[in-house]
């Protein structure tokens, strides 16, 4: 693997180019030109070769990039192989979705406890993972050499979680409580999944199209 | 407001500038400069100033950007007020925490019902709203004008109920599901929430910092 600085802009495109290759693999593509990725991702086949000139060299010229090169290549380069010890932290509705539904083991993370502060939950299991007490993170983070936190606990406790994690040197925080966690002076790691943004976005293209269709209204009635 | 193309870029970074707009709002800033606005937000002055200028002006040299304009601007062009009418489908885990912990009408978005296949569920109501049988979907959406769907089934089934949306005439869907939709082909807006997403990269900066770590390490012991 070619080392050296990458761009954020092309670190973000990485999941998505795994996504669209195992696609691929799953239907038996064996090699594909970067004008044909391209079309599919929606970038030109010069930006999907300047990308991948980035972490090295994947194809030849004249039979495109092997299919299954690039995704060995792409899944060690984002570390999925790596196996991260992980707790979560929260087991309400979202915990408690993401424990069951997401498969965490697929993307290099080991989902290991869950912590939450309901005594009804403690001492029970979720998804084979026991759930055990806040008060006992601290420790099993330190004693259980946890790298990663999957964030998920109301709004109004995340400060004092976070001060937690913070405490027992937790590397990185994957967070889902729509809140910003004010770690920018630390060096944690922080992945925000912030569900406001996809809607928002979303928002602004569903009223670019009804202006432009209560324009076209106008138009016609004049 | 100013119309015209804004490109992607820009529009994907609109509910940021929200957000930290809204943080500077709560903390009684009136005015702020592009050199401000950028390091709090990890971008460039002369970025900032671009962006702003795609949808018109709202600064003044030498007395920066008033926060209450570009927030009402920035709302107005997102269609925060636009008070969409939205629909749950699949009340699992995820679909109840959206709708219990998730303000949809701050951004824009009216909630009116759910759908799901539990006939446990089924008659009762979640934050207020009835949760209905999914074989009514097609038409409560055509009777109600719903412009908006929070698709949040399980994986199995999300191509059966992206059809039935698809059937109604439903005009944007913000996609839970962690997979893709295959509307590719049509005029229906979707907005991915891709969990698996911020997981990778997330895992990516870890295995960079790991990497670096333990050639540090190597080095010492030579």
């Amino acid at each position: 693997m070619k080392q050296g600085k990458i761009s954020n802009r092309v670190i973000r495109r990485l999941p998505k180019y795994l996504r669209q290759l195992q696609e691929l693999a799953d239907n038996d593509v064996d090699h594909i030109s970067s004008g044909e990725l391209g079309s599919k991702m929606g970038l030109t086949a010069s930006q999907i070769r300047q990308d991948f000139s980035c972490f090295g060299e994947f194809g030849q010229q004249g039979y495109g990039y092997s299919v299954e090169k690039l995704l060995t290549e792409i899944s060690a380069i984002l570390g999925v192989e790596l196996d991260y010890p992980t707790v979560l932290v929260g087991v309400g509705n979202l915990g408690r979705a993401l424990a069951i539904n997401f498969d965490f083991a697929s993307i290099g993370y080991r989902l290991m406890a869950a912590f939450d502060v309901d005594p009804d939950l403690i001492g029970t299991t979720l998804s084979g993972i026991p759930i055990l007490s806040m008060d006992d993170i601290e420790d099993y983070v330190r004693e259980n050499h946890i790298i990663a936190a999957v964030l998920a606990v109301p709004r109004t406790v995340t400060h004092e979680v976070t001060l937690h994690l913070q405490n027992c040197g937790i590397r990185a925080i994957c967070n889902f409580t729509n809140t910003d966690l004010g770690l920018q002076n630390t060096d944690i790691l922080v992945e925000n999944v912030l569900f406001s943004d996809s809607f928002l976005t979303l928002g602004y293209y569903l009223a670019e199209e009804l202006r432009a269709e209560s324009s076209d209204i106008q138009e016609d009635t004049l």
